[in-house]
This record gives structure tokens, sequence and C-alpha cells, in this order.
């Protein structure tokens, strides 16, 4: 099946140098994919020359896109004023239905603000969530919302712990993956009030739900998938980068010590490799904005190469699984919501 | 100055198996130091006859408490039936001035209900918190609340900053620590409108107050004190438990996995022993519950003696350092709260 993922070139901190080899080795790896590259024309064919695309050109579309969102810029500044960015005009191909899925690595707030005006959500779908993959001891582990809302009433908790489960199913291939609700306790009296409210909803419907899962349990528990609010679970998931950020660092310094560390270091060079290849958060990097008529993929800000290809490789994924459309078959009976509850009808 | 610190010897998951060592020790370290053991009177004196006590006997007082806390007890049946626990014991001796602080491995929960009823809180302090600190690159970064409560409206955002503020200044002798506000980005314009107008509140007080963090920089920023809700603070430490716990695991199957790596293991033993020692949680523990007229010291459940050991050095330097006494006459001035808002006057 040939299918067509829109790339927003310009995003990210590096731009350019990282989403143009990404999407060539993209084109490499996925024979029937097809890019729409959109930024500036002029410096795309630039990019395209240095990075030597040869005949992989003939799979890829420049879209010009003369503007460029900021990283910092606010959400409804880039929605009203970057019409013509190239993170907005990757998500139009996906409305035009030239393209299947669109990757960006930019902004994440304004991503989330121009896919929603723009795609809209879901029937039955209130609001969109971050999903993301994450490494676990001995296998995957799929998390969300990672930020895209700062609070969730319960009812909106259930619709993340639904579109999750079907996204894991289809992706991952899990028949009936389980669903824990992460909480500050495993036991039914702890949590607040719309924590205890979410379970109830989750044990009354038809999802493997197992119950209240702590924060450790995200790598070291054995539910598929750990469902959250988002202020809750980005904070978790960057409290997770800083700690593997300071215990490189400590591992670092401790093995460039003295002239016997450093030659213990060439020494336990296969292991840290091993356990760098292991928990190497480039094969994770893709985060699913779920929810949305469409598949929006963000890369993280600061991804490479490698890591800005694994997230084409998750739009590709999905749109081969068909994603979006599974959750809106499947959502009417799951969810047993009327028609009509999602952003299109307003 | 001779202190005394009541020890709940039965709590935690391995009770006088970690707590007898762990007094002893603490008895060696600080010759000032007298204990109170609570728990039943014939295991505590076998264990202490195992043990070798000898002369250090003579600063110890068994206080006999026939019952204990089970770990998944419900907070308001330990709080109503188990008055004669060796938790309950240890809380009563700070309440009748007989210790200067006391110490557990036990419930948190129970332990919270407990001290809260037996001791109040302190005038101006509507709901104690739980303070930890941790290891940040380059130093120690402190943080509260861990879980004493899971929805913290601005004003109690406030009152954990201007207490965690005080425990540093005098604990950690940094005359103006510096106070950061958990957040899902450091923009103005993130998060909720609870972390949104806490904020304010902090920039309105005397505080050395820099602004959001993310979570992250718990472990890689520079501040003195993260301020947080207990869920959100909560579900971040344990998080971080369960990535170091799966990193710890990687690390060691890599160590094992053939002849060579494990030779590789033996020459890398400098590093990872250093590594450790320096990110040893065991340094680390004993969480304060911070905002109670008396000093409560919890240490993790799962410590063994030099952590336990190390719960109990921090009892002895909040006793040292008068961290209540300060709290309570810089309160408020800093606060700028009536008389009589504490527990007791209710």
């Amino acid at each position: 099946m040939s299918l067509t993922v829109a790339v927003d070139a310009n995003g990210g901190d590096h731009g350019i140098r990282v989403s143009i080899p990404a999407s060539l080795a993209a084109l490499r790896k996925h024979p029937s994919l097809s890019l729409i590259l959109c930024g500036a024309e002029a410096e795309l064919r630039a990019a395209l020359a240095r990075e030597k695309a040869g005949n992989l050109q003939s799979r890829i579309t420049i879209l010009n896109a003369t503007q460029t969102v900021d990283s910092n810029e606010p959400p409804v500044q880039a929605l009203r004023g970057k019409k013509n960015s190239s993170m907005r005009r990757a998500i139009d191909m996906v409305k035009e239905k030239r393209a299947d899925a669109c990757v960006s690595a930019g902004n994440t707030g304004a991503l989330m603000a121009m896919a929603r005006f723009v795609l809209k959500t879901l029937p039955g779908i209130a609001r969109p969530a971050i999903f993301a993959t994450l490494p676990r001891m001995g296998g995957r582990v799929h998390v969300l919302d990672l930020g895209a809302n700062v609070e969730s009433p319960p009812e909106l908790l259930l619709q993340f712990a639904v579109m999750g489960a079907i996204l894991v199913r289809y992706v991952e291939g899990k028949p009936a993956p389980t669903v824990g609700l992460l909480n500050i306790g495993v036991e039914d009296i702890k949590g607040n009030e719309t924590i205890k409210q979410a379970a109830e909803l989750m044990r009354a419907s038809n999802l493997n739900y197992t119950g209240f899962v702590e924060g450790d349990a995200i790598y070291t528990g054995d539910v598929d998938l750990v469902v959250c609010d988002g202020f809750v679970g980005n904070v978790a998931l960057k409290t997770s980068e800083g700690l593997a950020q300071m215990l490189n660092h400590i591992l670092r310094e401790e093995f460039r010590r003295n002239f016997m560390r450093k030659l213990s270091a060439l020494c336990a060079m296969p292991v840290m490799r091993a356990v760098k290849q292991r928990t190497d958060h480039r094969r994770y990097n893709g985060a699913t904005l779920l929810g949305l008529r469409g598949i929006v993929i963000k890369s993280h800000g600061s991804a490479d190469a490698l890591g800005f290809r694994h997230a084409i490789d998750q739009a590709v994924r999905e749109v081969n699984n068909r994603v979006p459309q599974h959750i809106e078959s499947e959502l009417r009976s799951m969810l047993a919501v009327g028609e009509g509850e999602g952003e299109a009808s307003e």
C-alpha cells in the first residue's frame, strides 16, 4: 500500500539539518512511502542536493512554506499568524487528503492547536491527548496523556484509555491490552475524586482495566497502557528525562576521573553500548496526538536524524494500521456515545 | 545539646530487623542522642541482646507497644483502632514532650493521620506536606509535597513553599534558598489555574521564588526547593524509583550476559560503586512530615539499616536546628496570617 507523509521540515531545534537526512532514511526504509516536505523551497532543494537525495527525489514533493513557528511562540499566535508555516502546511496536507499523516518536531502547543483547528477531533472525543511509548523492564509501555490537557475530568480519562487501547491493539498487535490508571497508591481508597471516578468508569467499560498503578510501574510493571492527566504525565516524562540525564552525567564523570577509570571505560564499553541501545530514547521517539481526524506525530524537539526517522516510522505504522479509522469505528460501541459529540459538529 | 528521638520499631517491611541495628548505629554516631524504642518489649530486648547493644542500652528506653499498624491498613482504621501501636506511641512521645522527634518506616497514610490528630498543625498551616531530599547534578534538591495532599489549592502550595524554604534554610544552611514551582512548561502561560495562581502568590511573597520548573529540572536544574501538589510529587518520585530500578536491572543483565561481560564488570566495579554511592537513595532516606507541632520523620518502608539510620539523622538535624520553632516564629510575618488558623484552635 503506498502512502504519503507530510513533514514539517523546519520544526525542532535542528530544522532541516535533521529533518532532511531523517526523511531520506525513511524513504530508504519504506519503499512504498512518499513524502511532502514543507519548508522554504530553495533551502530544501539545497539540503536534498547536499544529502545526495538522488533518485529518492522521485518520491519527494516540496511544498513551499515561508514561515516558521518558533519554539516558544504562544499557540494562539501561531494559529492566527502562521498560516503559511511549514507546520501548518504539513497539517493542511492531511486535511486536504494529500497526505495520510504529518510529522513535526516543532512547538507542541502550536502543533496541537493547529491540528485541532484544522483537523478537528474524532466524533465522541472531547479533546486529543499525547500518546507515547517508553521502554519498560522486559518490553514496551504506552502512556497518555503526556501534556495536551492540564486538567482531565474522569470522562476524558476514559476517552484517553479507549483511544490508547485501540492504538496499542492495532499498532502493537495486542488484542486486549491491559490498562492501568496512574495514581499515588494501588488501593481503591487512594487518590483524588477525579481518579476514583475515572476508575469506576473504566471498570464499567469493556477495557481490559487492571486497576491503579503507581509511578514506578511505568518502568517496572506489566500493564500495556498507563492512563493519566496531562499535567501528571508530562511531569513523569520530564522527570524521567532529568534523572536519565543526571545518571548519564555521573557515569561519564566517574569513567573519566583518572587514567585507570578511563581504561575501565574502554573495557565496559560493550555493556554501556548495549544498555544505551536498549534504552535509547531515539528508538521511542514519535508521540501521537491522539483523537484527531487524521494522524499527527510529534517528534521530540531535540531529536537527531535517527530519532526523527523513528517518528516518521510511527506515522507509517499508524497509517498502515488505519488507527484513526479504527478509533472512529470502535468508539461508538466502546464509549456508547451518541453521534456528533466531536468538534466537527460544533 | 542532648536530645531524644522516639522510634517506631515495628514499622516498615523489615520491622526490628532494620530498626534496631539502625538505632544502635545512630546512637554510636550521635553521642548526645537518646532513643525511645516503641514496640513489643520482649522482642525488643531480645533484638538488643542479639545486636550486642552493650552499654548503648543506657541511652535506650523501651516503651512497650503491643499493636502494629499494617502497611495497607486504612489510615482511619489505624487512627481509631491502633492506639497502642508502636507508631502511635512514638508520636505520643513527641506530644508528651518526652521525645523531640519520632521516626517511622510504617504506613505513610496512617502516620500522617495519627501525627495530625495527635500533634496538630502549626498555626497558619492548613495541612502538612511530605518533604524530601534528592540527589541532583552537582548537589541536592528538596521537594515537597510528595503525597500528603492529593489536591492542593494555591494557598496551600504557598504554605508548602514557605515551610520548605525555612527547613532548607536552617537544616542545609542556605540563607535564601531558591524556590521553583513544578509545572509542564516554564512560560507564564503554561499550566492549570491552580499553578498560575500559586505562582502569583509566590511572586508576591518574600520567598526567593525563581519561577516555573519542569520535571527534568528536579535532577538537572539549580533550584534548591521544588514545590508541587502531592499527587504530582508522588508520581514524580515513584516514576524516578521505577526508572532507576529498570536501569539497574538492564545494567546487571548486560554485565552478566557472557564471560567477557562478567570480566568487564570486575573492571568497571570501581566506577559502578562510585556511581551507586553518589546516587544511593539510602543516603537521602528520611522524609519530613512538615507543618506539624513536632518533628515526624518517615523512612522508606523498604529501607535497610543504613537507610533507616539516615532517617534518624534527619530527625537529629531538625531537632538541633529547631525547625518547627523557626517555622512557627517566621510564619506569621512571611504568610501574614492571623492567629489561630492552625488545627489546635478548631
